[in-house]
């Protein structure tokens, strides 16, 4: 029988009244009661006084015998006698008692009964914990049914404990917290993630501090070859399709259960494990610093008789397909110098081959073992979060031998583990690790429940991390929604399917799939098209594969000119267009000769180049801090030169033109980039702008008629020496434009983009088929 | 019995001279006889006559019977039949003669009696081919006798073939290549590489090259883990210590061998194979794009028997200890954006446990496998020039079938191995790989017998190539002459003894040394020491303890100013101190948080910042362009504004002063690193240096003693507000300085350095013990 730990004694008196709304439901049933029963026999005689309420919807007649059912299963605690649990026990039935919870006049006299009563034996009250075990839906009601009727007097304290789903999405989510944050403060509100509960994950911050040290040299890029985030179910989700189908496997538990652990795992240590707000903090960084997830970094699955439930137990006919994944394996990034570059693979499944869940830090080897290969050191190094279940069946902490021998978490509840079975875990012996693990294993619940009682809120999730780890998944999860799962068949017959790989920063699955029944081959749509666009080379294709296209002939041009000069003149406009471009040329490029090839702007905005507004700021955040490119080969457009933007007196034209003149041979870059505005304006020269003076002119200082109006510009004469010019043209909101442009021959001076006509270089165009089809 | 392949007919005619100089020597009996019966044998009736000579110190009459001992032993070519093979063994038997070759005399007699028989007989001379099986001390001597009296007439080639070593080191070979480069054009030159004429390593470029498509996506650093370059021998040097102990391990094969292949796995691809120019200069890139080696990046060992032999075989007293290794493992880095932080392993050794060479690239695994874990997917990915022994005992090359099918070289002479032994190879079962393989195993001399007749130059070595291997060995090797090898016993006892590791970019053996005889713990003498010096806190120790001390305290100084502030503003000097600081930071500090560090200049000399002498530049090659810093948080000192240096008008110091301060909260920086100069000047700020005014500004023109002689500095007012100041001093040539600095107190206006004193911050010196103790 799983107990919880005994916090200690405390000071402050006072009665604490406790109500599990929901309280002869499912989860109060298996957990939350034993859970109290626990708090309980902890705290009794130790200053409080307690009373229990077991609220549902059914009458008092109905709902007692309920929970007299209930409270008669509970287990004795471990650490108390059999007469003493007796007594215990005895108490514990006596404090609690059912309580009909529908309306607010019900609530009202609860509350009211809970002032009766101390009132009577002049019992000063300490605080009321109402634990939601309802659906999500009711919430709010709930909500404002206790902060109207149910508060306590001022002195004492308001817990709600409430469990996930915390909402369908970001904006689900958002609407639920506002509608709560409307009747309850922050800091009453408890919301569960019980993975926070078990004890594994709750010692991770604990385990990387007192081992900081050692850990510190080794928990980066440049030791950590990949993680893996991983709950394994054999269990399917029949009975509970009316829940799951509106939720899947994401949001039941990626955005949640293994997003904590993941976050735990590689936030900032706080300086101070007991400081909430710190640790909030860290959390909050941490997820900010993670790369953007879509449908390339996920595959997804669903067991092949999930389908047959959904028809059966949501009443759908047999042309009904359900979208909703059981399975999804996901690789996350973080954007961030420690981590960047280490996959993250965070995978849960339901019908799969094992029950098993842990996290698992893999370490690059760096060993080069010249003889006997079967030493420990030659083995890998790794370190797992073990939540349980698997071939250890234990929760435990385990390390390579051949990493260092960890210290143990001093509080006294976790033991070193020197007997070894003789099972494989994760690809080591047991014995090729060092192990620590529980004294006694602790059900979740019951940790939890006495972290409420205590207000520990580090252990529960805060408003703030909840929107963050859903503005983090909502985008995936929209993606997702239009995405056929692939059908795999449940257990061991999953075989090698869901097996999944990288390629650069996205993922596929590694086999192709023998039978998609639902998803006969819709990705063959796919391909590029070449013709003519205004006399000159077009290419067109849907927007990724348009971009890697054009990224690829960047890579051509650059390697052709640094083997004929020795270096590549880019230069690269401002605007959205080229946003997904410099993303390719960033992290899927590798071998893109950057130490050799100069940036230069075509463009730019007379606003400080950190600002966001800054076309350099968007080449530096997309492209420039992901590469390793020389600082000397990065031209920045002088807007800024004394304090003061763009003013004549500084001659930043002048200046940029003399630096182009001095590294471009001929004033002639290798490759320009253009986008154009729908007004059909390129670069910052715009249909106003007098470009008559401007023969000679590499550079000018411009004026747009949108905000910020001042710009720097290369001119039609810099443009037009260019050897090569790509303009990138993507986006349904540039159809009208392209289908315009195609009807006039040469120039018009209402269309800027028509003067882009190089001398010598080539004028290629990549339009999208969302522009160029509407 | 090994054959050359047949390279066809071939139209031109004439009269073909070979010489083996040492031609009744070791080498010339196992392998350079056959490989000229072979060249003989596929030639033969093609246009070529020939006639054999075997040279040596001996008189003809000593000398003819060992040759004729020799050729009667050569073996038949398998393509001919036995009838074929005497008619033509008796041809070349006639056809070859014992010659003396001592003197000059003998050279001119050899001359002579060529050009005789050819006037006799009317036929042209094509060409006369010298292979110098001797001694390397005897190369020079001979070349000056072939050129002064063995050249053949002007339209017939010469070619001298030279077998390694050449030289001993950097200035050993630059000197031999000056003698020889006296008496013989490079093109007349042909130096051996026996490896590249082993089959697999004269497939690696067409391998390349064939499955281009498919390698250049994962050839780079982004999915290569890491590549070994393994030669492993259990045989030892014994009977061959007068050569060896001059030359060790590192010499014998590393510099040559492992390095070519090396050089072959990861140059450029040429455009075109055949063209030698193109390869060369390929190489010789490869070549400048590796980082420095040094004793940090190497381990070596030596057998424990190797002693008693050199004292034996050298007449060496009991007490003679040689330094020279038997063992080597060596991490290589290149410094290209392709392959930077790739560790390349290369190892040799004698006395080990098993005789294997091959070269390996293992890809990182990018594959997570759900279930399945057996499925070929989920095993290693890998590519390995199998060179021969071990387990395979055939030359070929492998791929795990996880990676690729690759396409057959197309030339016919290599098959597809079907057929799979039960063993395994590196990890992987035979049946893993996909295997290609000669289809008839050719020995490497007559492969390379057949090129130099064929005139094919990339098979060899150039003096450029070889100058630059050498470049880039030396170092290391004269670091190494002072360094005691490990001892270990040899064969399988040597056990983990030989493995080693890497940290960050640096090496160590994996497992202490049970026993080293030689080496009893000098290492202990490196600690830091703590105290004070001119009133402020000292910091003292060995050079590289004394910087990665300081690297440490820097961030600990960055992580409390970002936790404060959000930022670190570190101000770095220039000077020859912070560049083992700055290397330090940026290989081995890599938590380092940079992304919130703005690095600032203490001081500039007036030149481009990207010419060599700029402190920035160094900053940069140093630092910055290893680290991953945004773009804006680099504050250069601002030297060069309207195209011209340090000039007054353009108000440099006034724009950085504004930069700090706009930055810089009160302008303090959180930490200033300086240098001090021998004659007590510190950032640029010298003795002369007028500051009565300065007392406002934050940075300052000066003029240095030394050119260049304008600078740019921070002032004392700047450096006295930072929060912490760091000096760092190290070197023997500072010792005087240290010493005379401890003894004033207070300011001295003969030592600007005395004018440190920060106002509210702290001082501290790092003087090394060099510095300190003299």
């Amino acid at each position: 029988i799983l107990q919880c730990y005994n916090h200690g004694a405390t000071k402050s008196l006072g009665h604490v009244t406790v109500v599990i709304v929901g309280g002869t439901g499912d989860l109060a049933r298996k957990y939350l009661w034993q859970g109290f029963f626990q708090l309980y026999a902890d705290q009794v005689g130790k200053g409080h006084t307690f009373s229990f309420y077991g609220g549902a919807l059914s009458t008092t007649e109905k709902g007692t015998p309920l929970l007299f059912d209930i409270l008669k299963e509970l287990a004795c605690p471990a650490e108390l006698s059999v007469e003493r649990c007796a007594l215990v026990k005895d108490q514990f039935l006596h404090l609690s008692k059912y309580h009909q919870l529908k309306t607010t006049e019900d609530y009202e006299n609860l509350s009211q009964q809970i002032k009766q009563q101390l009132g009577q034996e002049g019992i000063i009250e300490a605080g009321r914990l109402f634990y939601l075990s309802v659906p999500a839906f009711a919430y709010a009601d709930i909500a404002e049914k206790i902060n109207n009727t149910c508060r306590p007097p001022s002195e004492a304290w308001l817990r709600v404990v409430l469990e996930k789903p915390f909402g369908h999405n970001l904006y689900s989510a958002q609407a639920l917290d506002k509608k709560l944050s409307g009747q309850l403060k922050e800091e009453e509100m408890y919301r569960i993630d019980h993975y926070l509960g078990k004890q594994v994950v709750s010692k991770i911050l604990p385990f990387r501090k007192e081992n900081k040290k050692l850990l510190d040299p080794i928990w980066n890029k440049h030791h950590i070859e990949r993680i893996e985030i991983v709950l394994k179910e054999t269990l399917d989700a029949k009975g509970r399709i009316q829940f799951y189908d509106q939720y899947g496997v994401i949001r039941d538990v990626l955005q949640n259960h293994l997003t904590e652990v993941m976050t735990l795992m590689l936030m900032n240590l706080p300086a101070n494990l007991s400081n909430s707000e710190e640790i909030l903090q860290n959390k909050l960084n941490f997820l900010a610093s993670l790369q953007h997830v879509d449908n390339s970094n996920a595959v997804v699955g669903q067991y092949q008789a999930y389908n047959g439930e959904v028809q059966e137990e949501l009443n759908k006919t047999k042309d009904y397909f359900s979208l909703t994944p059981t399975f999804a394996g996901v690789v996350i990034h973080v954007d961030n110098a420690q981590y960047e570059g280490i996959p993250i693979f965070m995978t849960s499944g339901k019908a799969l081959d094992e029950r098993v869940s842990y996290a698992r830090v893999l370490f690059k080897s760096n060993v080069f073992c010249v003889q006997d290969p079967n030493n420990v050191q030659c083995k890998s190094k790794q370190i797992i979060f073990y939540l349980g279940h698997g071939t250890l069946q234990y929760p435990a902490i385990l390390l390579s031998k051949n990493l260092f021998k960890p210290e143990l978490v001093s509080s006294g509840d976790w033991k070193e583990v020197t007997e070894y079975k003789d099972v494989n875990v994760l690809g080591l012996q047991l014995s090729d690790y060092y192990i620590q693990s529980p004294v006694t294993p602790r059900e979740a619940y019951c940790e939890l429940i006495s972290h409420v009682f205590f207000g520990r809120k580090d252990s529960f999730i805060s408003a703030e991390g909840l929107l963050a780890s859903w503005e983090f998944w909502t985008p995936l999860l929209e993606g997702l929604s239009r995405v056929f799962p692939r059908v795999y068949p449940g257990g061991v017959d999953n075989g090698n399917l869901l097996n999944f790989q990288l390629k650069g920063h996205q993922v596929a699955f590694s086999h192709e799939a023998l039978v998609n029944v639902i998803n006969p081959g819709a990705e063959d749509n796919f391909q590029v098209m070449q013709g003519k666009y205004r006399s000159s080379e077009m290419v067109s294709a849907w927007a990724q594969e348009l971009v890697e296209r054009l990224a690829s002939d960047l890579l051509l041009a650059a390697e052709e000119a640094i083997r004929e000069e020795g270096q590549f003149h880019l230069a690269l406009s401002g605007g959205s267009s080229p946003v997904a471009l410099l993303r390719a040329l960033a992290l899927n490029l590798y071998t893109f000769p950057w130490r050799n090839t100069h940036i230069w702007q075509v463009d730019e905005r007379c606003v400080p180049h950190t600002e966001s507004g800054s076309n350099f700021r968007s080449i530096h955040d997309l492209l420039l801090q992901h590469i390793r490119i020389p600082y000397f080969n990065i031209h920045p457009m002088p807007v800024h030169l004394t304090q003061r933007l763009c003013v004549e007196e500084d001659g930043g034209p002048t200046l940029y033109e003399k630096e182009i003149k001095k590294h471009v041979n001929g004033s002639s870059f290798h490759y320009i980039l253009l986008g154009v505005g729908q007004d059909g304006h390129t670069a910052s020269l715009f249909q106003d702008t007098k470009l008559e003076n401007d023969e000679e002119n590499l550079v000018i200082l411009t004026e747009s008629p949108n905000k910020p109006h001042q710009r720097m510009s290369l001119t039609f004469t810099a443009i037009n020496r260019a050897r090569r010019v790509g303009v990138l043209i993507m986006g349904k909101s540039k159809h009208e434009l392209v289908s315009q442009l195609s009807r006039i021959k040469g120039e018009s001076s209402k269309y800027p983009i028509t003067k882009v006509q190089p001398k010598s270089g080539t004028l290629i165009w990549y339009i999208d088929y969302d522009a160029l089809l509407g």
